[in-house]
């Protein structure tokens, strides 16, 4: 039976410039494309990291070539341009690929907001590098002109960091779930979403922060009532000890044996440890739910059970 | 009774720059939510000159800081990055207004592709100016190095010019008819949508072109089977003699009247006589179907009748 499945991209099925993206959503929508034809209703998410780099640089560049004509851009506006421009790539790719498989199903993507708390810690204690190395001189004016954060890089100079708080909730999940309801393949949240904060009334406001598309991803699917959240990296399973003699790759874990691992230190932080704390908590928000994370191209093995790590009760 | 309404929205509805755009959205979401309000179904289709130039001219910014490693992004991409920035602010928005009324329902940004036919003559004779103006020496260099064709702007300089050809087919219109089916506002075709062609199989190839979104919005609204069109503009009505001491205002035309006036050249190129045949093709194209335009502010009195110009049989 087709599962309601959202699937979080990574890195690597999207590559990380202009031409390498273009030749890196056709393997994605291959795997993809696989689990539709498994009958699975998919939902995608996937990050922006080296996406959203590139447009804040070239609108700071912009802002520097003309200063009193540019303004410089809000961050929430670099991540809506790149959920455009990665959108419009990806949803190409999975169109083609669907029809060249005889499946005539919409694909669409949708500019999605996720909205966070302003009271958030993670406000308090900005850890999140992004955008270009300054100088010390280039740093202090961010400082005292715009009210940065940053911090020095040692050796390579000095970045502004942002705040990467938790998603609370996605503004748009009424119009995803109709799309979904309707038979479309959805691609949404795209770089973990555009980070919203509710001020005044219903008005929601930008907020400087990136949001962790792991995190972004599993609230998704648990307001999509998904059956099962994909988060896709780098390595098919999961791995105890990662990278020494006695490393094991485990098939899978309860929610239970995850902390214990993730107490005992075995997951990197800003790596596997976010994956696997979304794929706990999604886990344990409701019954005969589970999360997989594998490799995009074991995807569809990993739905039939044949490789990854499932986390589940 | 309630009406299917397809809006294009006119460049007033968004300034034309980061502040302007936050301001003019506020206004046009009111607009907008007055015609909701009245039960009509609409969905929003947007111009993008000044901000698809922006995002340009940053992209080429970009590539100049740093030629090896940001290769120059192409005209669609940048279009695609302009539907995520504009989208953004206006279904924001929107939202708000609505929730500001009482009034629960989806807006939804959704990227859209618009098919051209790579035959079309205009890619024979590109005549869009697009970007930045150059000096003699960095158009013969775009020329020569990009193959851009490029026009001496009297005494301003040199500019890239584009093809502007015929929108053909909207390739998400599935997806943008089966979310109008669930109830939701949906904003699509922005900037006249990101062009493409069919290439081999299924495949989309992107062209350096911009639609105009008149007439992207009135292959949209075919395809959609609206109701009613309505292009927003800066004038109430539109007039023969424009300008002139025996100009006249015209509340109603029927498609040969309006062939009429625009054969005596009544109508400004690249002004109001895309508008008027965007509205003429609309009319033509089933029973019962009109044109209205008028100003953004006028829409809800020219949809009771009052005001604007409606062209239909």
């Amino acid at each position: 039976m087709g599962k309601r499945i959202v699937i979080a991209l990574g890195g690597n099925a999207l590559g990380s410039n202009l031409p390498e993206q273009m030749i890196a959503v056709k393997e994605t929508a291959k795997a993809i494309a696989g689990l539709i034809e498994d009958g699975h209703q998919v939902i995608l998410s996937h990050g922006n990291g080296p996406q959203v780099g590139m447009i804040q640089k070239a609108m700071a560049e912009l802002t520097r070539s003309d200063p009193e004509k540019y303004i410089p851009c809000p961050l929430p506006v670099c991540v809506a341009m790149s959920q455009g421009y990665i959108g419009y790539d990806l949803q190409n790719a999975l169109r083609e690929e669907l029809l060249n498989r005889g499946i005539e199903k919409g694909v669409a993507t949708v500019l999605t907001q996720v909205e966070v708390d302003p009271k958030d810690p993670a406000f308090q204690n900005p850890t999140k590098p992004i955008g270009a190395f300054m100088s010390k001189e280039e740093a202090d004016k961010m400082v005292s002109e715009r009210g940065y954060q940053v911090i020095e890089d040692a050796g390579r100079g000095y970045r502004r960091v942002v705040a990467s708080p938790k998603p609370q909730s996605i503004v748009e999940i009424k119009s995803i779930r109709d799309m979904v309801d309707a038979g479309l393949v959805v691609v949404a949240c795209g770089g973990g979403g555009i980070p919203v904060c509710t001020t005044e009334g219903h008005h929601l406001k930008g907020a400087a922060a990136v949001i962790d598309k792991d995190f972004a991803s599993c609230v998704l699917a648990q307001q999509l009532e998904a059956d099962t959240l994909i988060i896709l990296t780098a390595v098919e399973k999961v791995a105890v000890n990662f990278g020494k003699p006695n490393q094991k790759w485990l098939d899978h874990l309860t929610p239970e044996e995850a902390e214990g691992y993730m107490g005992e230190g075995h997951f990197a932080p800003g790596s596997m440890l976010p994956k696997v704390q979304a794929a706990v908590e999604f886990a344990r928000s409701g019954e005969g739910r589970s999360a997989l994370i594998t490799l995009l191209e074991k995807a569809r093995d990993g739905m039939a059970g044949r490789t990854g790590t499932v986390v589940c009760q």
